[in-house]
């Protein structure tokens, strides 16, 4: 039953996408809705076709390439992953996973095998939420997690709305952004974007499900005054604060668990000048755990050294929560699958949850869903220097590969 | 001797001034060499015409207006300040020490008062640096501590060249930008920009020197790394010792001297995504203590805590001092001379220091010079908010219309 990928193209399909919006370093630039996200697409659709894959894109730009199954009851099983990258990100991210579901829909072409139900491949717009905010923006959507005209009207930071460069690349298409019908399950291959299988010593990762995650932001509003004349018993600076957050935040994973993740992004304060006392401090946070109380009691310490910050200094302060998804549990009859395909292989495995936030979130909004994990070296991620090794990459398509085709050869 | 200015005209000249580049909230947005400053100059130029001074403009921009001495032999004796303002800064800063230069030399014209010595008055190129940098320009230019050719090629942020904002606004002049003789002496009235005046109930401000200055700019270099997936113990986060050294540095006037002052007025990180662990992080500093030694142990200790800070999360960094002014000390007579003037008038006087640098800084490579200082309510500078009353105005301006005058009348 087993399908086993050809490597050679494998690599050769990765490296030809690679070139599609790439940076002088060896890095990928290529953000959702632009020229070469567009280059990026019409590679893809290349691809589809060429597999005389029946191609379907969404009114949000979500491109699927169908393949009919045998069984006209059976619901089909979707694969995928995206195509547009961090602003100079890396050539694996969401690119690997696509690529491999295109490798298996060739495999599968070349040996004549069918399936008892269909099997579709997607590339879902606009995952990565960097030029377009929220990230996750295609399956969000799909999923009916988002709202179609609400995500349409979201603009980028020279105030480009969404809509109209989805029109200007040729991708608002006519089919409803939405599931038209029941689906089997959904597969996901990603990099790890992380050093645990690394550190472990494993071959490929089964994705056990993602931790849940909180974004914000905590403003600090004090006065803006002469950096040379005011005696600093005078000053209302609000960097001092906004800076002894952030200190704090780094922290706050010492003291709650083992798992807790805490980042500050971005700092901005105004008026932003050598010789002015800062009048507003703005810094972001996110903050990250499997555990969901564990998660409360992070925002709930974070909000109150902001409060205690804010007094010392004798500012005044907003917390704002500007995003919160819950922990995600992937589906055990997915979880197991890849886990039995990857053991067949004779593969190290690692179960672990996912610290970055992916597609598959969503999906388990609408069917069983399932990830798989390839080593990222030294864990990097959103940068030129991702890395993972050919073999690595080789080991997790043909897992991920697996689990689609075992999920689609299945009764209905 | 004394000569009393007209108060209503002091205020009139105030209120027409602050209609040149006016904001909605009542503050000046008159950035150097904009149309909003060639507008400030044209007045100016127009009252010294009317006052049927001798018009100057050098080829820096500095704008000079002359009335001529008795004595063939004495030396000029020069006043003034800037018309240029902080981008949305307030209607006093510079503006009230050449209104009262005009108000001095209309007085003495209306009651036939002749000098032995000459008086100029003096409009200084871009005393701010807040599009161009460095501040204190004209007047460095024109003391001779500056280049001409290099301070002529500075850009502001879009890249436009100073000499091209010169000419186009026509106030690149034909007189050299130095010193063509000897001067006398140099006063200048400025507001206080802090809150030592308002506290201790004085009337006026006799300025003794201006404290020392260091400004600089630490960066920490890290790894970029995705928010979610990179475990805390492997993060090599550029913001945390670039904000544990912002807080040092507010601590640092603590441990220092009595009129130490230490500022963060800039931080930028980057990538600056509320999802990616800084690789960079950049904080500025301003640092002002009357002794050059404790100065130079205030820089010392902030090296050092950059370091420590940098060691702690493992990433690299760079310390870099971008300007340092040595304290200045005004000459005696000088702040004799404002000291009895004032005493004559029964103002409440208080000898001190400027925390802010002033072109009268510059001007002590020159020749003797002194400075007399307005009330500043809550010690407020470089917003809208900077407010002096008209009474507090006409008494610094009293004040130094006699000290010039006083000066002008002495045997040369």
């Amino acid at each position: 039953m087993t399908v086993v990928l050809d490597r050679g193209r494998l690599v050769d399909a990765m490296e030809t996408q690679a070139t599609i919006g790439s940076t002088e370093d060896g890095g990928l630039h290529r953000l959702a809705l632009t020229d070469a996200d567009k280059a990026a697409r019409d590679w893809f659709v290349d691809q589809l076709r060429e597999l005389d894959l029946t191609v379907r894109i969404d009114e949000f730009g979500n491109v699927f390439g169908r393949r009919p199954g045998t069984d006209p009851d059976a619901d089909p099983v979707l694969v995928g992953s995206h195509l547009d990258s961090q602003p100079n990100g890396g050539i694996y991210d969401g690119q690997l996973g696509v690529v491999a579901a295109l490798e298996l829909l060739r495999t599968l072409r070349d040996e004549q095998r069918e399936t008892a139900h269909p099997i579709e491949i997607v590339n879902w717009t606009n995952e990565e939420g960097s030029r377009f905010q929220p990230g996750l923006q295609g399956s969000g959507v799909w999923s009916g997690e988002f709202d179609l005209q609400a995500e349409y009207e979201r603009t980028d930071r020279d105030g480009v709305r969404l809509l109209d460069e989805l029109e200007r690349i040729g991708y608002r298409g006519d089919a409803p952004a939405e599931p038209a019908e029941e689906y089997e399950a959904y597969y996901e291959l990603h990099i790890e974007q992380g050093p645990y299988l690394e550190e472990s010593g494993s071959d490929v990762g089964v994705v056990t499900g993602v931790v849940g995650l909180s974004w914000g932001e905590v403003t600090f509003s004090g006065e803006a005054n002469h950096a040379g004349s005011t005696p600093m018993h005078l000053r209302y600076d609000a960097s001092v604060p906004a800076a002894e957050l952030l200190v704090n935040i780094r922290r706050l994973p010492g003291a709650l668990g083992e798992r807790t993740v805490g980042t500050v992004g971005s700092v901005a304060v105004e008026p932003d000048s050598i010789n002015i006392i800062p009048e507003t401090a703005t810094v972001t946070w996110d903050v990250r755990d499997p555990s969901d109380d564990v998660l409360d009691r992070a925002i709930d310490r974070l909000s109150e050294e902001a409060r205690a910050a804010a007094v010392r200094e004798g500012v005044e302060h907003e917390v704002e929560e500007t995003a919160r998804t819950a922990s995600v549990e992937f589906d055990d009859r997915c979880v197991e699958t890849v886990q039995h395909v990857a053991d067949e292989f004779g593969y190290e495995t690692l179960r672990l949850l996912s610290g970055g936030n992916h597609d598959a979130s969503h999906l388990t909004d609408v069917c069983d869903t399932g990830m798989v994990f390839a080593v990222s070296e030294d864990g990097k991620s959103h940068t030129p220097q991702e890395y993972t090794s050919w073999d690595d990459c080789y080991r997790a398509a043909n897992t991920v590969a697996n689990a689609v085709l075992a999920t689609a050869t299945t009764d209905a």
